[in-house]
This record gives structure tokens, sequence and C-alpha cells, in this order.
């Protein structure tokens, strides 16, 4: 057992897409076997079909749920609760959605309880989750709904390479953006940035906050919340020792972090970053649910339905989203032995 | 005299700037001047500055304001108006935002009677503008004034390497978007773009609208406007024979433009193409005024005060706008000749 090595729930997402050959493809992998131990929450038949899929037969620890979890190797705990052959492939269902909501409710509730230091699903599918459970909007407030925390200030960040992207607002209309950009909102935005990069190691990572109004409103001709908002939430923020500058025009804003200028970006809307990223390539890179008790990793792409069980899944973007997991759980455990 | 070579009306741009040494660049590139005959306006001591800028010593046919400007060969108009022994390299003044202006008034009116099918000019800089004419807000508006006709509609395009960018709504806070997307603001945009497409020959060309709203507005979740505005403006286009497709969301959209889906993207607001454009390297690129009764292109890039005077200003963005300006001003006129 290495020293630090953090346990991390798994869940296999939704099964009519690549989420279980995803979640063959962690338990397969001796470098991620190494950095976490895993404990992943689905069906003994569904991940066989996703190794199958993968062209691997994989042997691992099934336990049922409720059983103990005991040991240092990775565990599957088969919930029964889906045969595969139930599903057709790249079709959204509302068995699948359950089958995903079952599996992520219970390693949130292991991470929850201190059975687990960080969560990682194997992609959702959004449409299947909405079947099965209608007030379903996304991870962050279902987590908050899951764990009793409506109140909980949490952030999706995406992370591609080194370049982390959070947003003020996200999945409003463009026509409340403006009214929810308020001093609190940018600043409590700048500070989870901060204590989420933190908690990756990334100590010495700069801030951008990006304009919201073209040209961060010109002084003023198109707009005064560049300049009577955003300025001075950025400035409380530099007094309490943050290492954020800004606001930036949002159109150059990322061409200078792509060129090393920042480490972070904290957009104001949804597709400001999005636009960036997706360009970018983000769908190589990792989402991270950030201001949970716990970090919450999955990987940026879909469920792919139009590749699903071809075994030709590319596994790169789901092993960034445990080694950040891995990364940021050892770090809180460090902290928390230290503290 | 090659046969429809178009004559191309060219303003030095900011004196303080690169704009004089990419003037030389075009007077001293062969095959520029085989694409289209010039009628460059400045003053000759600030062109013959650029020139020794970038090594070179230019023989142009120079004439006075008001002189005739009769020949096939290019011309540089001398109005006398700056010498360039008071300017500081790289310093914003009235000085310079009045020699940018003057010339290209004169350039605008040359076109505006006839004498020139197109106007270029090289880069302004938009301080030294307002300095030297406060009301000044952009090049549109500022022509729209010059020909008296402020009830023009007319768009900037952004063009990188075959992919076109216009917007609908451009300078206006972020809170006022919404409420200035149309049904006639939305249409009038994909009409002047793919009028504007054709007029530059590429008659195939594919439009996308992008969507106002994240995803599109999911369906109504996060606003209506996609549903409600933007797919029924899409359709009348379409019904008018357009080849025009959308609302596709618009953090996807200039992914599958990048990958040859579609050749122009009309975008809501400034920044939604901005992002995009200028992290896929717009600065190479060419900035269109369409809609105005002859083409009028600009390198996309600034004044770049950083680099004025050493020689080292990539010309390959003027040489574009050139280029496209020629081969829309051959266009028009080989259709005026023949209707």
């Amino acid at each position: 057992m290495t020293a630090g090595r953090a346990t991390i729930a798994v869940a296999i997402g939704d099964p009519a897409g690549i989420g279980p050959e995803l979640a063959a493809h962690i338990l397969a992998d001796p470098e991620l076997n190494e950095a976490a131990r895993f404990i992943v929450f689905g069906d003994a038949r569904v991940l066989a079909h996703g190794a199958a899929a993968t062209g691997s037969t994989l042997e691992v620890d099934t336990r049922r749920g409720g059983d103990p979890l005991d040991g240092d190797g990775a565990v599957l705990v088969d919930l029964g609760h889906l045969d595969p052959a139930t599903i057709t492939v790249g079709e959204a269902s509302p068995e699948g959605g359950r089958f995903a909501l079952a599996n992520y409710r219970a390693a949130v509730e292991l991470a929850a309880s201190g059975g687990a230091d960080a969560v990682c699903f194997t992609p959702f599918n959004k449409s299947a989750m909405k079947k099965a459970h209608p007030s379903y909007d996304d991870e962050i407030s279902y987590t908050a709904e899951l764990l009793g925390r409506p109140d909980i200030v949490a952030k999706e960040f995406n992370i591609l390479e080194g370049l982390w992207n959070a947003r003020v607002t996200s999945h409003v209309p463009i026509s409340a953006v403006a009214s929810l950009i308020t001093h609190d909102s940018v600043l409590n935005g700048i500070r989870l940035t901060d204590a989420s990069l933190k908690e990756a190691g990334l100590a010495d990572a700069r801030i951008a906050v990006a304009g919201l109004n073209p040209h961060c409103g010109d002084g003023g001709n198109f707009g005064h919340e560049d300049d009577d908002i955003l300025r001075p939430a950025v400035e409380v923020a530099r007094s309490e020792g943050i290492n954020v500058d800004g606001p930036f025009p949002s159109d150059t804003v990322f061409v200078r972090a792509t060129k090393g200028n920042f480490e972070a970006v904290l957009t104001m809307y949804h597709d400001q970053g999005q636009i960036a990223m997706k360009l970018i390539g983000f769908d190589r890179g990792v989402t991270l649910l950030g201001g949970f008790p716990f970090p919450i990793c999955t990987p940026a792409h879909g469920s792919a339905y139009d590749i699903a069980g071809k075994g030709i899944a590319n596994p790169g973007a789901t092993r960034a989203a445990i080694f950040l997991a891995a990364k940021m759980a050892a770090r809180r455990r460090d902290l928390e032995r230290a503290g």
C-alpha cells in the first residue's frame, strides 16, 4: 500500500455509451492502480461487457452492495441492477440513466461517509439522466441534492493540459448573465478557483478574470460592470493574497493563457469559456467539480454513443481525471493529517 | 493594363504604427501591383519613412491632392499634411489620428465618386482616431458618416483562411445583447453574409448561425430566443435560397467550422466570434466592411506600436486584404458590365 495512496470511488456512467469500456480501462491500468485504490460501483455484467469491448478479460475482486470494502486492491461493488442485454448501445434510456445515477449515488455516499477520498465517474448521458430523474439538471445540483447541501457553492472546472477554466454563471440565458454578475459572485468564483488550484498542488498558478463586456466595456462605452464590479472584486481577492489579475478582454485572454501568461481563466458566462476551451481541445481534458467536501472528476468528453462498444474510446481524458482526483485526494489527506 | 484589374484606393493608417511600412510593402509588391492599381493617400515623407524601415527605396509616381489620377501604374497622392519627424513612433496622437482620417476620407471619396473600385487601409489606432475625432466609434459608423448614409446596414467580417465570421450585435454591453436579437437583425445578418460571400466568389459557402444561449437554450431551459427568433429567421433565409443552417451551440460551431463543415459563422455578439477567431489566429486574417457600395478591407491586426519602424511587420494579412478587395472589386465590375 502506497503511503498517501487515495481511495477513489468510481461510478460507471451511461451503459449505452463508452462508460463501461472506460471503467474497464481504469481497472486494467497498472499506473492508475498504483496512484489510487478503486472502489467501482456498477454491475459485474456491464463491466464485463465493457472489458470485452476493450479486448481484455478483467479479473476484479467483486463484492455485493453492503459488503465490507476492506483490502488494498481494486474492488467492484456489483449492485446487480442492470443486465446489459436490456440496453441498446448508443441509445439514451431511463434504465441507463437509473443505472448511472445509482452508481453515482453510491460513490458519493461512500466518499461522504469517509470511505473514499474522491469520486470519479465515466461519462453520463444527460438525456438518459433526465429520463430517469426528471429534475436532473447537472452534476453539481444533483451532487448538492445527494449531499443534502443545496446551499453549497460548487463550480465546474474545465482543465486541459495545465489550463483551468471556471465560470461565474453557467446554464442561464444570455439575457440573465449581467444581473448575476455581482461583487460576491465574482469574488466567490475567484476564491474557489484559487482554493481548487492550491488543492491540486498549483500554489503558484496565476488566475485571469475575463471581462464581461466586449473590450471590458471600453471604459464604460459598452457596459460598466467590468469597471464597477469585476475590477473591485479582483482587488479584494488580491488583498487576500490571491494571485489574480484582470479583468482582461475575453477575446484575447485565452490566447494569452495558451502562451503561458495564466494557468486559470475565470469567465463570466458559459460560452465565453467553452468556445475557447473546446477550440483548444478540451475534449481531451478533465472536468472537476470543485467546492464539495471531496474532489469529483470526470473526463470532459461525453458518452460518445457513436463509438460505444467498439473498443476505440481513448482513455486519455479518463486517466487524466483519475490522476487529478488522486493528487487532490492525497494532498487533502496530507493536510488533514498535518492539521 | 490587365482586363478587369481593379483600382484600389489605399489609405495609410496611423503613422506611429506599422501602417507606413505596410503601405510601402503594398507599393513594392509586384504580385499585388498585378492584381490592382493602387491610389495611395498619405504624405510622401511618411511613406518614405515607412519604405526606409523596410529597407527599400521606393520610387512611386507622386501627385498632389486634386491632380488627375490618369495612368495605369500605382500613384501616391501626397496630401502633404504630416512630417513624420513630428510623430513619436509607438504613441497615439491627435496628429496621427487626423492624418489617418484624412487619408481614409480621401480614399472613400474617391471610391464613392467611381474613381476606385475598393478601399483598403493599413492599421488605424483607435485611441488616436478618437483624439482626432472624439465622436469616432468604429470604421463602420465613420464610413457611413463619410458617405452620408447613417441608415446603411453594414457589417464587419473577420476572415481567416477561408473562414468568415460576422456578428449580429457588436460593441454593446452583454446586458443589451438579447434585446437586439430580433427576427430582422438575424435575417439581415444572414442575408448580408450571403451577399458578401457571393461577392467574394464563394457561391457555395455554407453559413452556420451560432446560438445565442448556452446549448442553444437547451429546449427553452436557458432562454427561448434560439427557438423563437433564430430558428425562424434561418428558415426564412433558407426559403430565399440561402445556404444557411442553425442555430448551432456556439461552443462547438467553430470547432465544426475549422473541420470544414461551414465556411461562415454568424455570431450573435462580439466575443462569441472574437474569442474563437483570435484563438484560431485571426491576427493573420482580414477584416472586410461589407454592405457599403464598394468593398473596404484591412488587415485584422492593429497598428502594432511595439514593433513600428523596425521593418519586421509581417505583410501577410495586408496582402490578403488587398487580394480580397481586388477579387471583390473585379467581380463587381464584371457584374456591372454584364448587368
